[in-house]
């Protein structure tokens, strides 16, 4: 019982922290300083909860409707959602003081799943400074490529998809994302690189730099599964699309293993952004990106998904099952059983609420064809941003639908669950439950 | 650990069983006396596959393509399949001695997840004869019904539409399935009961008859899980496609409410009958009849399914996690955790399966639609039997496929990979294991 008691609370101040990006988000976009053009008040509203959850889905295409201000506005709400409004304020208030209050640490590690070795202190310090150090050199790495490839403003194009990228937010100031840039190796590798190190997650990166800075010789069993299993679902994401994928079957074999490479990270690390056609792959790849985009990223790093050490603790458990140990492990470890709980109770709500968003898309959408409205709720859900083609061409209950994907796909299914949630217990029940412990 | 050890040597046994029954009603079916015109190997053994496994998909038409001879070895093996190998192989020993040998009575149990108060040899008696009782009323109700809508042989398509039903198997030898009946109470209601009889299982029949011979006065917690779990799918589906689906809503009401209810029905209790053109569905109805086709049948009866009683664990899962209880329970009543590990590992292996299914369809089939693919992997894994048109047109590749699913979904994901898994584990590990515990 302590576990939801302890992470209610701190998950109810997530879910308002985000609540009140967004609003501050949207009165932003609303300025007409923002615009390019006059915009509806509901495609600002999405373009914002889009930034703040750093999925990338659009409504309306960024570059042409936003002004530089608004560009700057979104860019700096992606900041915000990738860090986290958490570590940014836990940031500023470690300024003044050496330590977080007791609320602001319980809420640090309910939306991080900290490991206990690790001090809030530490590791919002280590995010903060990280993520700038990375997004600079993302920018300085994107400059001359974006400026080669003859973008009007290279500088701000740098920056902004440099942010985007760490933070795996998928927004671009392009209409096309990257396709011209499919068969570009520096720039696949340098948005591949600094999306992945983002949906790695703050706990690997904290973990790096506790053995650089000689606080520990070993890494924690978090950053093996982490790093372990983001290895797998890149590799065989890749291979998968490489060879089954016929839309890229008449490219140049290196051309086509970057394509494919790009396509399976920009899914797995939810990062979003494509050098390919979405909309006209193959069923058989559309199952691969599917499942990637469920997958997801890593606790505690910028990406979205049922993450990977949850994904982990369930092949844990399918194994531990057919062999008959009634404790799970992965890796020779025993996963406790608290977190096995959080990881099926996940799998059962992610399954959930996608079942309910696809048959309200399916009401809301009548024309939509199935695979379009799967691609488009997975997505959502998994703050990937990636899409079919059907974003643009939304209703308005359609778009409300996927604000309500957004939002509980950025703080978690279960974290959203958690804050939501009246312990409705009546007495008898609480007697009833005190009775079976 | 003592769990999967129990229960792998009944599961290979199980999965042998029947495999032996595939292979004699193979041969059964491949001899020229039952076939009505020539017919490939591979379209008897999917027939043959899908009648032991109760499915009904069907890559030939039934009626059409084999004789009387052959639409009787169908039917026998319908039988055998929905009763059960064990159940009759069981009941046949039962003549001669009065009580099972050990490794009977644990393949019984593996099969059925009996309740510890109900007897094997009780069980499979009120099975035997609850199912030839509830046969023989359906016949006897559907044979005027089917004699006045003009049916060619009423006598046998009676029988054998109600053995059809009752096993939940949803074969037809009309090529339209029941159509034209759409709005006939008497033949959806009859088919409906019967079905529904058998998908609620043996579990409630026996603890009925328990009831009725005084051995008990309360209904067991199975009992009344099934019968909730059972009656909320139904009602909530009904009502979904009733107000949902746009191709009956020209229909009078109470007609299009018996469309809706025959539909759900026919999807929650997997027998795969239906009086609408399933292929034709809007997307919200498309995923009603998905969810219901995947959380399928209650265990212990002839319909297949993830299974209402995991579905109830799977709830009670999120329930208790939300709420900050770390026992998990439903209906007021602690779910054992051995149990429990049972549900999310089988929902974990259905994620699981279906994924790798879709993603192979994908491949075999690339000019077929993404939401048809879908439908079949679900259909066949639950053992429903329902399409969207796909069947016919398989490719051999695509029918092999769909023959796994099947077989996979009749024993279950998680007694097919007790039966198949070798334990594997390596002395180190077996070393490792038993510290943890
Ligand atoms: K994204
Ligand atoms: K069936």
């Amino acid at each position: 019982a302590e576990v939801s008691r302890e992470r209610a609370g701190p998950a109810k101040l997530l879910l308002l922290g985000y609540l009140s990006y967004v609003v501050a988000g949207w009165i932003a976009l609303s300025l007409g300083v923002s615009q390019a053009k006059p915009l509806s008040a509901l495609d600002t509203l999405f373009t914002a909860v889009s930034a703040v959850s750093t999925t990338g889905l659009t409504t309306i295409d960024t570059g042409s409707s936003y002004t530089f201000t608004g560009q700057v506005f979104v860019c700096l709400l992606i900041q915000l959602g990738g860090i986290g409004y958490m570590t940014c304020s836990s940031f500023l208030f470690l300024s003044f003081r050496d330590r977080l209050n007791a609320t602001q640490e319980k809420t640090a590690r309910t939306a991080y799943s900290l490991p206990d070795s690790i001090t809030p202190a530490l590791f919002i310090r280590s995010v903060v400074l990280f993520t700038l150090g990375c997004e600079i050199l993302g920018a300085l790495a994107l400059y001359p490529i974006l400026k080669a490839g003859g973008e009007a403003q290279p500088v701000w194009s740098a920056v902004f998809h440099s942010v985007s990228a760490f933070c795996t937010a998928g927004f671009s100031l392009r209409s096309d994302s990257f396709a011209p840039y499919v068969a570009d190796v520096p720039l696949n590798l340098t948005l591949a690189a600094l999306s992945i190190l983002g949906a790695m997650g703050f706990i690997v990166v904290t973990d790096i730099v506790r053995r650089f800075i000689g606080k520990t010789r070993h890494f924690g069993f978090t950053t093996k599964v982490i790093a372990q299993m983001t290895a797998t679902l890149l590799v065989a994401g890749t291979l998968l699309i490489f060879l089954g994928e016929g839309s890229i079957a008449g490219m140049p074999a290196w051309e086509r293993l970057l394509a494919a490479f790009f396509q399976a990270m920009s899914a797995s690390t939810t990062v979003g952004f494509n050098t390919i056609n979405v909309g006209g792959v193959s069923n058989a790849t559309l199952v691969v990106l599917l499942l990637l985009m469920f997958v997801g990223a890593s606790p505690a790093g910028t990406g979205g998904g049922l993450k990977t050490t949850s994904f982990a603790a369930l092949i844990g458990l399918v194994r531990s099952t057919l062999k008959g140990r009634s404790s799970v492990r992965f890796a020779k470890r025993e996963v406790p059983p608290a977190q096995l709980q959080a990881a099926t109770t996940s799998l059962a709500c992610y399954c959930g609420a996608l079942t309910i968003a696809v048959f309200l898309l399916g009401l809301s959408e009548p024309a939509a064809r199935f695979d379009a409205i799967v691609f488009e709720a997975v997505s959502a859900i998994g703050t990937v941003g990636l899409s079919m083609g059907l974003t643009t061409g939304l209703s308005a209950i359609g778009k409300l639908i996927l604000v309500a994907l957004m939002i509980v796909g950025r703080l978690g299914v279960l974290t959203f669950g958690l804050a939501t949630a009246v312990p409705d217990e009546t007495e008898e029940e609480e007697a009833d439950n005190e009775l079976a412990v």
